[in-house]
């Protein structure tokens, strides 16, 4: 059996109890390294908090592991449970339904257990879900490779009224293009699309077309380390929110579309003015102590 | 301190270990309990398996308490935890937007716990989440009332290639129009929408406007009881799905628009002559036995 287990989006504490007493039944478990493991603070001691609350070992399966030796797991998984972590829900991303797809090819029977993903969590912000359109990815611009594709799809969106979702770049454990001539593999340091960024190139497109889809006066809301503790949401206009520190990765933007009074009766709660007034009140109160 | 806590899809154990630790601290727990506890089979003896697992005493919380008596849950939310528990996630649906805003006006510190909903979990069936344009509802039509506006949604988001999420409609304790006239209130019995109602109604509007939105030929995806245990998924024309028996609820629905290659590959686990072809392979093992 192989299960494909959502971890959800703050930390270890996220995952469902349901998923939980899956891994505990696993021989092997696998973690899934390459999308996001930030919130897991895997760098320094997440991983031993991973396995201390989830009783098992944990083997890190970066992009080529899995693609490489998806035969090896999935040989484990017809003999014994395996566990396939993944940070969010397993289909939020793309890249696990290949996995799941050769597994159900080789008659290993599947079970997802689903978590919260980025795609539902941000209504946390008040905008309705069903009033999204399509979502879009914005890849990091470089000096000859700056993909814009997604300006068409916030065009319609907003023509339509809806609002948009990005998904901003995250860059892991990619081969250097020194390493890659010199035929010896070397991995880039792993780089996470801030919303400044991607409000710069959303401008510099704008700039490029022409064609109002937005401009530095649309409202937009930034989420930094959604569904985390220490998270931050603050709506505003590309303009403000270019001056706003999102701090630590991962960030995503939403492009807000047409409103209903209830919806900018919410986002009102994640206006700058908004956080700047408690932060003046907060200051007050300390005054007064 | 009002903790909004999402319970997942499936049943009691589909909550969080951060939702447990957080139902533990709370000296009341709410349940909304005016979309869906069917999963949760609170009917019969679920209650009690939910407050034996959370270890706390559950009120449940229908659309009548929770807007006439807000004050009141906030009020203690303001005092001491008092946590809300939502079937699926917290923002999933939008009737619970209010409530957290109240609680800000008040100055009730919020806490969300995510989890999966409907909106992320159809994922399971392949198709990408990003693919996908506006979600629509699908109403009961009754004698006099058959509002259309989801076939407008739907034929654009097909025009533009994108799938569509139709969520189906659910009358939980809405008073009987009889009882309304004598000025007692009654109940009727509630009501979930299955996918050959939806179907049936999907196609009568096409009929209606003969603008060729979808046909019933179109490729749909079916989902009933989708996270549980017994979740069935089944893809295939709208004419097919109306001869499957999804059987109990929550039923939800997927028109399919353009499809990657990967997406179709995907769907063919789902098809209908998969799961026949799977049955007679059951059926000729019991025959060898």
């Amino acid at each position: 059996m192989l299960y494909i287990i959502g971890l959800g989006l703050g930390d270890e504490r996220d995952i469902t109890l349901r998923g939980l007493e899956a891994v505990k039944k696993c021989d092997k478990v696998f973690m899934e390294a390459y999308t996001s493991l930030l919130s897991f603070g895997l760098s320094s001691n997440g991983l031993s908090t991973l396995e201390e609350l989830y009783g098992r070992q944990i083997i890190l399966a970066d992009r080529e592991m899995v693609e490489e030796r998806a035969d090896y797991i999935l040989l484990e998984a017809r003999e014994s449970n395996v566990a396939f972590l993944i940070v969010g829900d397993p289909f939020g991303a793309t890249t696990h339904t290949d996995l799941v797809m050769r597994a159900k090819k080789l008659g290993v029977v599947v079970k997802v257990i689903h978590n919260a993903s980025v795609m539902n969590a941000v209504g946390v912000c008040g905008l309705q879900l069903y009033r999204y359109g399509e979502t879009v990815s914005i890849p990091f611009f470089t000096e000859t490779w700056r993909p814009d594709s997604f300006y068409e799809k916030i065009q319609r969106n907003r023509e339509l009224g809806l609002h948009t979702l990005c998904l901003l770049d995250i860059r892991v454990k990619e081969p250097s293009l020194e390493s890659l001539c010199r035929g010896r593999k070397q991995y880039e340091p792993p780089r996470y699309m801030t919303i400044n960024i991607a409000i710069e190139q959303l401008l510099e497109v704008e700039q490029k077309y022409g064609e109002s889809a937005y401009n530095e006066d649309t409202t937009c809301v930034g989420f930094s380390r959604l569904g985390s503790e220490d998270q931050i949401i603050v709506s505003g206009s590309m303009k403000e929110l270019l001056t706003v520190d999102f701090g630590a990765p991962l960030h995503c933007l939403v492009i807000v579309g047409k409103t209903h009074p209830v919806e900018d009766e919410m986002l009102d709660f994640y206006t700058l003015k908004r956080e700047e007034q408690e932060l003046r009140e907060k200051e007050c109160l300390t005054c007064l102590k």
